[in-house]
């Protein structure tokens, strides 16, 4: 083995203006660069404490479980619906893009009868269809995406939809891995049973950890399950009692991680939930403008966008990929193209957390500029 | 919300002599700090080209599929289980400690029938009682743990117990998430189909990552199942997607825990494997003799001890897990407790990856002297 080879890691200094990971503060690097200790020493078990505090804050909610599982947003994903979905349990999800398909096809691994309410990538779902299709079978549960990053359209009436999900007798779950700490998501006010993010997205902390939380009901929907959960290393049960109180082991925890993300959730306190929220959306609003300037148009009608991500129409002439590419190899800028149905078709640019700033914006709004005029 | 009560960081330095983590060189500190870049940059793709390259040096294989997962080791255990048994197969796991337990565990989950060969904590498996077992059913793979974390044994004879495994048309796992880069770990040459480790043992890199590599016939196998993979974030043909030529979108690969990984390995290659497999069995070696000065004995018999970790009994009227923490308390060392059937009554002691040096176990005897002296 020639170890000379393989050089000194050299990265270049991006500005991540795609659905995720976005820019990370420098004191969130420093926490990342903090020495390791021990999943089990005391002074990370109070690491975890002040994680599962400062998620309340976050989530807006009192849930004991309150806690990051060991993975990316997608295994938060799937350990909602994991654990949550016993086979032959028959489940509703709502589809306005790439993710909601995907809680559909881990639903199914999982042995559930999925029934699906479409809606087209763009668009919402509305809620009286939604009432309507829980009245059909007894379902164990709904499951709905908060903020689509493959579309960029934000579901609204998520406190009427929950509560029509319980009228129904059904437990409500919702993906806020777009929308939390950059668009309002109230997890006690709103009666969501089940919400999980990711770290790399509006929290900007380092990706590799996912928040989920718990409400009562989901808890006592897990202690009534009859079968083992399928998937081991998320069963919620068992990591509960490594960051509950008996701190018994399941798997090391990924210490670092935590550290950032502790980091990251203490910039969010600091800054105050509503002043991030109104920053998120000054700063999409002064992007909107500008598109709008550049007579560019959006794919999702204004009331139904996301503050997070914005999906912007390629126009008829331009190729889409190679813009993107123009704008990573000439300004170091990062964003993102479509996929399935918008390939080709879009492009998606991330506002988010530490991404969300006034500088980034006019930046690319003068960067688009530029490479647009000379496509 | 009062973020002020929410302090800096501040982490106690610890010299971490347990089951790992084990202590991170500085230079892996270093790549942790490095700024976030996309998951589908095409620098963040050129890191994990190196990290492929470097783990097929490190398992000592030409494997292709040769990757990081993204969970801890744990997840690479479930990965392993979950992607090779279908609904209804008939597995047999070798049990000599809890994480043999765990495999059982987790196969049963999936599906499995599960049969076990069992040895008592401390003890390791007899090849031809392995190979007995394995001609009394159509077995679709056997899995054993190489390094038992729990009980500090050393499972031998792998090659010959490959072997045994193919002769029956099995498949053959093995967990070396204990000793890879401690101790001699030699897929090709041994023909292990699937070999699965963690990155913060004796690579020393931080937790929250977990290198996997299959052999042709997994690959085969794979490409056979007539069900999907149970797990969809462990769905190893579909992350392989993302890792290899076609770099579809997976998950948000923990891009930082990649650039550790990377460094650690390098720091492998440079020292290479057989030097650091010398420098493990010497500074083991010089802890025994001196466990064994201070009246103290092994649990396990010299030939099969790892290198990597060292359980190690209380002596009578020891308290084992006082001991364990005045060690934390008056010196910042962190040495294990055991449990199952050997909790209170065995101190673990790991030597892994950066942590085997000779100042630490000069140290650490040091310290037991003295706390065993005045206990």
């Amino acid at each position: 083995m020639d170890a000379s080879k393989y050089k000194d890691i050299n990265l270049p200094d991006r500005i991540l203006l795609g659905p995720g990971p976005s820019m990370m503060p420098a004191r969130v690097s420093q926490a990342l660069s903090m020495p390791v200790i021990g999943h089990l020493d005391p002074a990370f078990l109070a690491v975890m404490d002040d994680v599962k505090d400062l998620l309340r804050y976050v989530f807006q909610t009192e849930n004991e479980f309150t806690i990051p599982v060991s993975g990316t947003g997608s295994s938060a994903m799937e350990a909602a619906l994991s654990n949550f979905i016993e086979p032959g349990d028959r489940v509703l999800i709502g589809v306005i893009g790439y993710f909601g398909e995907r809680m559909v096809e881990m639903a199914s691994r999982y042995g559930a009868t999925v029934d699906r309410i479409d809606a087209d990538w763009g668009e919402v779902l509305d809620t009286d269809i939604i009432t309507t299709a829980l009245k059909k079978h007894p379902y164990k549960l709904l499951a709905l995406v908060h903020g689509e990053t493959s579309s960029g359209a934000l579901q609204p009436d998520i406190k009427a939809i929950a509560a029509a999900a319980h009228q129904q007798g059904a437990l409500f779950l919702l993906d806020t891995i777009a929308s939390l700490a950059g668009s309002p998501v109230k997890v006690d006010a709103w009666d969501v049973d089940v919400a999980f993010t990711a770290s790399q997205k509006a929290l900007s902390a380092s990706p590799g950890v996912a928040p989920i939380t718990l409400s009562q009901l989901a808890l006592d929907t897990l202690s009534k399950r009859k079968s083992p959960v399928g998937n081991w290393y998320m069963d919620l049960t068992a990591i509960q009692k490594y960051w509950g109180g008996s701190r018994n082991y399941h798997h090391t925890a990924p210490v670092h991680l935590n550290y950032a993300l502790r980091e990251a959730l203490r910039i969010v306190a600091e800054e105050g939930l509503e002043a991030r929220f109104a920053r998120h959306q000054r700063n999409v609003e002064q992007l909107w403008e500008g598109l709008e300037e550049l007579d560019l148009e959006m794919l999702v009608r204004r009331e139904n966008r996301m503050h997070t991500l914005t999906t912007v129409k390629a126009p008829p002439g331009a190729d889409a990929d190679q813009v993107k590419q123009r704008l990573l190899d000439e300004y170091n800028i990062e964003i993102a193209g479509g996929f399935g149905p918008l390939a080709g078709k879009i492009w998606r640019v991330g506002l988010m957390g530490h991404s969300s700033r006034k500088e980034y914006v006019t930046l690319l709004l003068a960067a688009m500029r530029e490479v647009l005029s000379s496509a």
